[in-house]
């Protein structure tokens, strides 16, 4: 830090920071109380401690059923319970499949045999652990041995095979080679047996995870030439958790559906390459060249093939059934014990996990450690705090998905809200969630400091989103530090809680200071998450006061800090870009077949290129959005209502508040329905769930969404009609509330 | 050709090009006529003949003072003499300096001499005639020889000095290294020295000029690891011309200034490299790692250096006064012999220049034959028709300016319009020029047919443009094929013309399909124009057709072609655009200095990341548009009445015409000052110039958009009086001219 910084960082902190005394959901006596509570929380909260843990639980590779994984799990059960939690090691036995033979080879004049290995770095003290390490491998994969020609798909998601179809390439009968990024990478052997081909490779390209952006380890931190992304590409779309187990528990000694039976295993083989191992794959391609949008950083031109020569893949697995242990760690609340705060940080890694998932894990352990500390000095949560280890996330979020559905019943009735975090760096908060916990998130925030600058970390996020931001963003931003939460798809623990269970949820984490390229690889290790993620814990620390203070803020508060107006403005926000992309849809069919007929696209194109001319499209009816307009309306009127009234709950009587809070802590139930999502029914909730061709990413009202961009107008209808009435029937919640709170 | 695009190109061809029959400035008989003697021009263009003289002009290097230069001015005025042009070689003494010494070497542990050699290939072949080419080389760089660490400066333009500003990194003292691309090569060099550096050298990135966008040569047309792009860096902004006499003409005997007190030669030593020379140089770079942006598609991670070894660079050159020959061939108009249409073309090149310039050449001999051919058949254009071979372009566009000097009062007399061509290749037409010549072009461009689709011109190029387009420019274009000129810069031989005399110019051509990367390297040859640019020569033969056909119908036109709307309308939106400019960097100045007042980039910033904060600007004062805005207002009125009262124009008397003509001929000299452009007495032209900070990038408005851009607001002032008072000057002979027509 510079003589000027440090200057400056005085100043910003002498300005911030007063003592909160209000709080929303607590009377202004208990808010104080609230506040010392937090104060010492903070004061404890060690930097220390989270580096050894760290050290520990990431000096040997521990994915799901290795040796270190029990002792991790353990070890982890050990200390909860030497800080006083009643804890449970939650045994789930699941599927989990290993490579048995991992072959891919380039034949014809130029034939390369395919590496398959990251190399073992002096700087990196635990890279050279062989015996232990899982070879780099997409888990869910098919199994095959196939020799095809090799056809580029760029990132291999839906508008790359329209482009493809333009160019008049066939991946049928082919094995694809696609870049990471773009989608969740189970979406790319999906679409890709969609299409017909027979494998697919995904490779790391620089220009996304590779010297483009900084230096490769060692001597940066961005992925080196032959380090590999493993990583499972399960049908987590269609539901997450053990496919031999669907929508059902994996106790020991379950019934099970054979694996080749399940529907959520890729049926081609699937292997995740190195940019090292790529290149001479994508050398051998023939075919016209790529798209400039396609273009990845590697030193060649791209084309689309297919190749000269064929291309040799064969794969097969161990289909093992494997242990995995969740750790729970219950503190009983000394008020309201049947209410549940949930927090939860998976522990099983891919390779030795220093980042992902360990530097959130530590940081929940040390959040857990302090919120028993302060429980013993008198002040104890009110409501009954879990912490939860969650084993075999990695392979498809399956420890916390057989969790969740062994507890769905309990669950409905006792949780309050689900509180995950994950991999964790120096930068900037950041939130996903439901929306109803939208304005707690931002009183959160503005009460923690930001360790380099003495200024709330909501204050430094907006900083960053100004300074990033266009000229008309700017104007739109400034002076508006309010931070809005993106909406959850399927990326780690929460799934279950909130997509399957309808539990109001939160994903937390800091980032965007400590970029690299080590994800998945054997390169996520204790030497390069301290050399370059979070050097000496201080986010970790800032991350067990966020989330540590956002649950014991839900744990005490009198009222469930639950607020509907912008949960409101959210969905109806959501209602408007799906109506605006209706319209832009059809105002581009239009277009687009007057360009066909018109031959205005034979007159553009360059004759020598070949060229498939599009087919028109049919037209793009004007939808019957009323309905949902409707209900929002209702839920507008209800909200408004709602916060009104709310003013003065927390100083409700008991046995009304006690009312109010059951009704609320269940109210994100109601945005579920009982037959869920078009052809994925373990999907319920109808404003957030995982795209069905994006994966991790989210599409919110997913029913009417997706029905749209798949132009079925009938089962848009249907599911505009659906939400409407989801949404109505929530909506009667909130007047109960209001009811309640004006009784 | 598909069999499919066969069929489509026979149905388009059927509805198109009903014969014309207005043409404006023509009365309706005399249109007749001139549709019947361009239906004869057509015809008898041929695309053989074109091939077989680029075959022998492109034969051996040409450059400035070379024997074949010498050799191709003789048999081209030889070609102009036998179809009975009266022919002239205009010969002037030009400075043109070429290397006698090239060394650039990395010193230090990883030692590289740079091979600054572009290799002979088998596939090309006139590439080996290593006695005769050029070597690679800057013209017009100074001498130096100087040993000093590496900067990466991106482009080299404001914007990258201003990012290196915030990364602390100075150039002073050191050498930089800027990638091709995103300004005219001369801005480099200027500003590195303006900075303080004491060398610069310039590279070709792949990613702009090379493999990224297609095959390097000779597998494809891209520019391969070894060639360079040769090109002046004189500059240019302030005077193309021989820098030894600014403002007058060079003829043998001329007093001349010693090159070391020319303004417009740069004082550091200067010198393109290929990327394979480049690679060890930017790997010797320490240093942040780039801004995003500032990337490029080498296979390394871009940093900014300082270099941790040292470059030396060594340049000296041989200041020799060479011979430029121009070709002027003339055929003395039948009616108006005082009223001259000049077409223009270079014949000089760096290496053996198939594509540039002699694809633009042999379009434009083949077009004087036909012209030359229907004067014999009872076509004799009415005015003067000068067909003009440019010598000594490629050094600073010596030739045409020296003549344009010599000849400068005849030509305010006389010359009615300059159109020049330069490369040329398959694709889409576009023009740049004199806004009063737009509906002309439009008429011209419907009148052309392409030879691949059977439509017009004007129609293929409006598909292009519909099949860029986003949904918003969709929208705006669907329907309307007018097709908007762009303004011209300092890109080829119109600028003496257009910028100095005030002469309406435009400059014609085709490409967006020859794609390539030969640009002013050896690989610029019959061999590889032939195979990529524009393989039987269809697209030169659809340029001779064009020009002509616009220069024809200016010779023969009744009254002189010339609109005053389309000019008003183009001015009036540049207008707009300096007045939203002011707008734009008066809201971005206030945000910036808020951003710095109130730390929010201390805030974003991460401070392990060195970061000088931006500095408080003065605040931008709102600016009297008002003498424009009135001035706009009465040009306006008075192109209304003039397109009202010219529509019978052609049909008036005799005299009339004549005294309407002599004023039209002359009127953008109207737009000329007499004192010229701030700093830059040689541009007088008040709506186009070249940038005096982006090269050949035209700068519309320039006295006033350049003096915003610098936040001199006193000249801002100064300029918009002077632009008003321009604009009310030229609106007088407007208004002049309606009085002509309504008398």
């Amino acid at each position: 830090m510079t003589r000027h910084h440090l200057l400056l960082v005085a100043l910003l902190a002498a300005g911030s920071l007063q003592a909160q005394t209000r709080i929303q959901g607590f009377t202004p006596a208990n808010a104080v109380r609230q506040a010392e509570a937090e104060k010492l929380f903070d004061a404890g909260i060690s930097a220390a401690n989270q580096d050894a843990w760290m050290q520990f639980l990431a000096s040997r590779p521990h994915h799901v059923g290795s040796p270190q994984a029990k002792v991790n799990a353990d070890y982890m059960a050990e200390r909860f319970r030497s800080w006083g939690y009643e804890v449970e090691l939650a045994r789930y036995d699941v599927l989990f499949p290993t490579p048995k033979t991992r072959v891919l080879e380039l034949l014809g004049p130029t034939p390369y045999r395919a590496l398959l290995e990251e190399p073992t770095l002096a700087e990196d003290r635990t890279s050279g652990q062989k015996a232990e390490q899982l070879p780099s491998y997409n888990a869910f994969s098919g199994e095959g041995d196939v020799t095809a020609e090799l056809v580029f798909v760029n990132r291999g998601i839906p508008e790359d095979y329209e482009m493809l179809e333009r160019m008049g390439i066939s991946v049928k009968g082919r094995i694809v080679i696609a870049k990471y990024g773009g989608s969740w990478r189970g979406i790319k052997p999906k679409l890709a047996q969609e299409n017909g081909a027979v494998g697919c490779l995904i490779y790391s390209d620089p220009e996304d995870d590779g010297y483009t952006n900084g230096d490769a380890y060692p001597k940066g931190p961005w992925r080196p030439e032959q380090a590999v992304q493993r990583g499972s590409v399960m049908d987590m779309p269609v539901a997450p958790g053990d496919p031999g187990t669907p929508g059902y528990a994996s106790l020991p000694g379950a019934r099970r559906i054979p694996w080749q039976q399940a529907k959520t295993i890729m049926k081609i083989p699937v292997l995740p390459i190195s940019w090292g191992d790529a290149l001479p794959l994508l050398q051998s391609l023939a075919g016209p060249v790529v798209p400039a949008a396609w273009r990845g950083a590697l030193p060649i031109t791209y084309h689309a093939g297919p190749s000269a020569a064929k291309v040799h893949l064969k794969l097969d697995f161990y289909w093992d059934v494997k242990p995995a242990y969740n750790v729970i760690a219950t503190l009983k609340g000394s008020a309201f014990p049947d209410e549940w705060v949930i927090r939860g940080n998976h522990h099983d890694a891919w390779v030795n996990g220093a980042a992902d998932p360990l530097s959130g894990m530590v940081a929940l352990m040390e959040e857990a450690r302090m919120v028993a500390e302060i429980s013993k000095k008198g002040y104890a949560p009110k409501r009954t705090l879990k912490y939860c280890a969650w084993d075999a996330e990695e392979p498809a979020l399956l420890g916390s998905t057989e969790w969740v559905e062994d507890h769905a019943e309990e669950l409905r009735q006792k949780a309050v809200v689900y509180i995950n975090t994950d991999g964790n760096s120096r930068g900037f908060i950041s939130a996903s969630g439901s929306h109803t916990l939208e304005p707690m998130y931002n009183e959160v925030i503005s009460a923690v400091t930001d360790p380099q600058y003495g200024v709330s970390v909501r204050e430094r996020r907006h900083a960053r989103a100004l300074v990033e931001a266009d000229r008309n963003a700017r104007a739109r931003l400034m002076g508006n530090s309010y931070q809005k939460m993106s909406a959850l798809g399927a990326g780690s623990d929460y799934s279950g809680f909130i997509q399957h269970l309808g539990i109001a949820s939160v994903n937390l984490g800091y980032g965007g200071e400590g970029s690299g390229g080590e994800y998945h690889s054997i390169y996520d290790s204790y030497d390069h998450f301290t050399r370059f993620k979070d050097p000496g814990f201080a986010y970790g620390s800032l991350l067990a006061k966020t989330a540590g203070r956002m649950s014991l803020r839900i744990a005490n508060a009198e009222v469930l800090p639950i607020d509907f107006g912008s949960f409101h403005e959210t969905v109806a926000g959501y209602a408007a870009e799906v109506k605006a992309m209706a319209d832009n849809l059809r105002q581009d069919v239009e277009v687009e077949n007057r360009l066909i007929r018109d031959n205005i696209y034979v007159m553009a194109r360059d004759l020598q290129i070949e060229w498939q001319l599009p087919k028109p499209r049919a037209l793009v009816p004007f939808l019957d959005f009323s309905p949902l307009d409707n209900a929002l309306a209702s839920l507008k009127t209800a909200a408004q209502s709602f916060r009104i009234a709310s003013a003065q709950a927390p100083a409700l009587p008991a046995e009304k508040r006690a009312s109010l809070n059951t009704l609320l802590l269940r109210i994100e139930q109601h945005l579920l329905t009982q037959q869920g999502l078009p052809r994925r029914p373990w999907y319920r909730h109808q404003v957030y769930a995982p795209g069905f061709y994006t994966g991790y990413g989210v599409k919110t009202l997913p029913g009417v969404r997706e029905a749209i961009e798949q132009h079925n107008w009938q089962e848009a209808l249907e599911q505009i009609r659906i939400l409407a009435e989801t949404l109505r029937s929530y909506t009667r919640q909130v007047e109960a509330a209001v009811a309640i709170l004006s009784s």
